[in-house]
This record gives C-alpha cells, structure tokens and sequence, in this order.
C-alpha cells in the first residue's frame, strides 16, 4: 500500500499534527490503527501520510475536503477518547496546524 | 534544541514534503544538513520540523512567513541544485504541498 496520500485538485484542507510520544507504547499502536481504520471511513477523508523516528518524534498529515469534514472528525467519540489519551499518556509534546492546501505535486519528473 | 517550529499567529504559509528516500546516503544527510542551515538564513523563514522512519518515508513541513518568502526559498541557487539532485538521486517518489495555515495550537494542555 502505498504510504502517500493521493493529489486531488487543491483546495482542500491538511491537519499537521507533529507529536513527541513518551517512552513504552501504553497501548498507542493499537490506538493508531484503529484511529486511521475510523478516519477512512469519515466524509471527506482524502488521506493521511505518517511517520516517525527513533527517537519519537512523528509527523502525520492528514487531508480532508473541507472544513466540515475535519471537524466532523475532531468529535467523533472514539477519537474524542484518542485525543484524551494523547494527553495524558501518548504525548510530551504536540503541534497541531489547520491549513489551506493552495497548490501541490509530485515527482520526480522525468527519472 | 527542540525540534518543533515556533506557533506564531496565522496566517502563515507551510510546505508540507513526503518523500520516500532511495537506498543508501548519496551525500543525502550532508545536503540536507546544508539546507537547514541555508534556510535558517532566508528571509521569512519560521521554522520546520522533519522526521523520517526507518523505512525511508520522511515528512518535512517548513513553514514561511508568506508567499514570497517561500517563493524566494525555491529559487535559492544551492537549493536547486538539492531539488536536482533530490529528483535523480534521493528520492524514489515525492509530494510537495504548499498551504495556508489557518489555525493551530500545541498541548498537551493541563499534564
């Protein structure tokens, strides 16, 4: 499975969510999958791309239609339970950026 | 030094870059070392936050005052010459964004 998102045509929305996790895994693993299983299945979800190193430091973007969509998801009850957990177990530190997707692309071109 | 970008007020432009590294460095790490540095330099510049897995996939989101500065920032010479290099060397596949920042925060809030 591809681990990029796909390239709609601009505009639509990216959540930036830039994370330190605490040390142990305190059940985030098992939390995650099921949080990109139920995004998927939210209106307006484009797709998420997500990564982090060894030392715990993990960037997921993910897109969605519009504004509507994102925030219809911020309250869905189970990730409203996957937030809470983030704060009080799963996170040192985290950074969240709603932004306007303007322009995008791919490459490389001509390999 | 930590490794999330400062949160000033919006609007603010982020350049969200997935990219999938080839095998091996190719001069990558010493570049890419170069290029914070050069970026550090340029007007407008904010700041950025960068990680990437031990299977290659890496994220980096840098963030610019405006549209000019990241503008600037492209055309920097040493810098095109990295994105040359990035399209026949580093990288197997890659998705530049260019978006608008419209809100964000940071927690976890009450710990």
């Amino acid at each position: 499975m591809s681990r990029f998102a796909p390239l709609p045509d601009p505009p639509y929305y990216a959540v930036i969510f830039t994370a330190q996790r605490t040390e142990g895994d305190h059940g985030y693993d098992a939390m995650a999958a099921q949080m990109v299983t139920l995004a998927e299945d939210q209106p307006g979800y484009i797709g998420a791309e997500s990564t982090r190193d060894a030392g715990g430091l993990g960037i997921t973007v993910s897109y969605w239609a519009d504004e509507d969509s994102l925030k219809a998801w911020k309250e869905v009850a189970q990730h409203l339970l996957a937030q809470k957990l983030g704060k009080t177990r799963w996170y040192q530190h985290y950074t969240l950026r709603v932004a306007r997707v303007e322009r995008a692309y791919d490459g490389p071109e001509g390999r």
